[in-house]
């Protein structure tokens, strides 16, 4: 079980945010990304539709032997992280639950501000779960930010016009006083400085961060023999739905370093009836 | 035959912009629209999985009983036109040809411009389109704005940072002296009054219009006898890959009347080995 690889979910690329935390705190490990480039975005799509990929996805990292799962997309977190546990006999991790932990434990005036895609927002899965973790009770404000993900992704996120939209967007948090906002998004830490400008004296809170740490802990101290594998540098395999020229570049901005070309799968095949395990 | 639905095939809900100009000329038709709103958008999608969805709705289309097929989506038909022909043994219509056609005619200069997605862009299909169909040399420019769309999904195509996201991917266009430009996204019309405002002297094609007057003139004049079919209003039946709540308030917007409950189906099964007639 110890040299079986991570998986990494994501819709497309923007989990390679997420993967660079897990890669910072866990540099010995191996890595399969599985991003589902060809039908992303997941943010403005369905319930179901999002449950149907997210377990497609999950069934694939399975049969690649994967001994610990992360859904690094707060959209398929939100929605399917309950369908992807019923799935799989590995632990999975999601983003809203680290995070949350962390709203929980940061805040001081117990009003945490929650920012994510509409998908997410609409399924109330942060606030539902921050209430339920802490044990006095919190206030959660949230609002969806949908023009973040194609603004970080097209690299206008230091542009006016970025600006002009964050304002908008971050506008009600100042009249809510809240303390603490999670970025629920893996696309949104691209836009800290921008987010930090509008919004000085919040703490901002970065999922990926929080669910590496989740990882790691998983890995090293939750089992009577550590699983944790002893890599000499990470070792990261990319599978993509579809293969677009820009990937190798955009990773290598998330990551820092260069990464192997990615192998180009589907998903569809993956279903109920399909290669389950 | 003359009683078949027209069947019109969009990468999501821009095409309803092209049924609108379809409806208008010719509103005694019965409709299919095809939206792959689970897998939208296609614009920075590789040419092999644009063109693996776009044969997938052809044949959709086709067991669906269509007389003719409109691809309502630039990106499709630019990179899958060739291939949906192939497929189909009734008349297809993309976006490409009628807008060049149009914009050969219009042009007195003998310089257009040309908008679109990434995909769309790099395809080249404008500008070798446009140059097939002219006698005498004309200079196309073009130029990608990929993030017009989710701007225009939206609501933010009047907003000030649309605005300046517009006057940053138009700027090119002021020197290079275009007296037309094609705006070769069926998302675009949306923003006609923002790119007016920074080309007010350019003459603005919409690809749906060209597209609709392309098919009414196939419907009713090519052939020996026309196929115009005689229902007393339009008849529309919406097929969606992903059903979202806003559809129907979207379809209205793009529209200008009430239209009925989309039905959710699945094209992954419209494949090389699955339904195909």
């Amino acid at each position: 079980m110890n040299s079986n690889p991570i998986g990494v979910f994501d819709s497309g690329v923007g989990g390679l945010s997420v993967l660079r935390h897990l890669v910072r705190l866990l540099p010995n490990e191996e890595y399969i990304y599985l991003g589902d480039t060809a039908r992303v975005p997941y943010g403005n799509k369905s319930e179901e539709t999002i449950i149907e990929y997210t377990e497609q996805a999950v069934r694939f990292l399975l049969q690649k032997g994967a001994k610990l799962i992360v859904i690094a997309c707060n959209t398929a977190s939100a929605l399917a992280l309950k369908q992807a546990e019923l799935l799989s006999p590995v632990p999975v991790i999601g983003m809203i639950i680290p995070a949350s932990h962390a709203a929980v434990r940061l805040t001081q005036n117990g009003k945490i501000g929650v920012i994510g895609t509409r998908a997410t927002m609409n399924s109330n899965a942060y606030p539902t779960t921050i209430q339920h973790l802490s044990e006095k009770t919190l206030i959660v404000f949230s609002n969806p930010c949908p023009l973040f993900v194609p603004l970080a992704e097209e690299g206008f996120h230091n542009h006016p016009a970025a600006q002009l939209i964050a304002s908008e967007y971050l506008a009600g948090f100042h009249t809510t006083n809240v303390d603490t906002l999670v970025m629920g998004c893996t696309h949104y830490p691209l836009l800290t400085s921008l987010i930090a400008h509008e919004l000085p004296e919040v703490r901002l809170i970065d999922c990926g961060e929080y669910a590496a740490i989740e990882a790691e802990r998983l890995l090293n101290y939750d089992r009577n023999e550590p699983m944790i594998h002893q890599y000499s540098s990470p070792q990261i395999t990319f599978f993509l739905t579809d293969t677009t020229t820009t990937f190798l570049e955009i990773a290598e901005r998330f990551l820092g370093f260069s990464v192997s070309l990615p192998e180009r799968i589907s998903l569809e095949h993956f279903g109920n009836t399909g290669n389950s395990i």
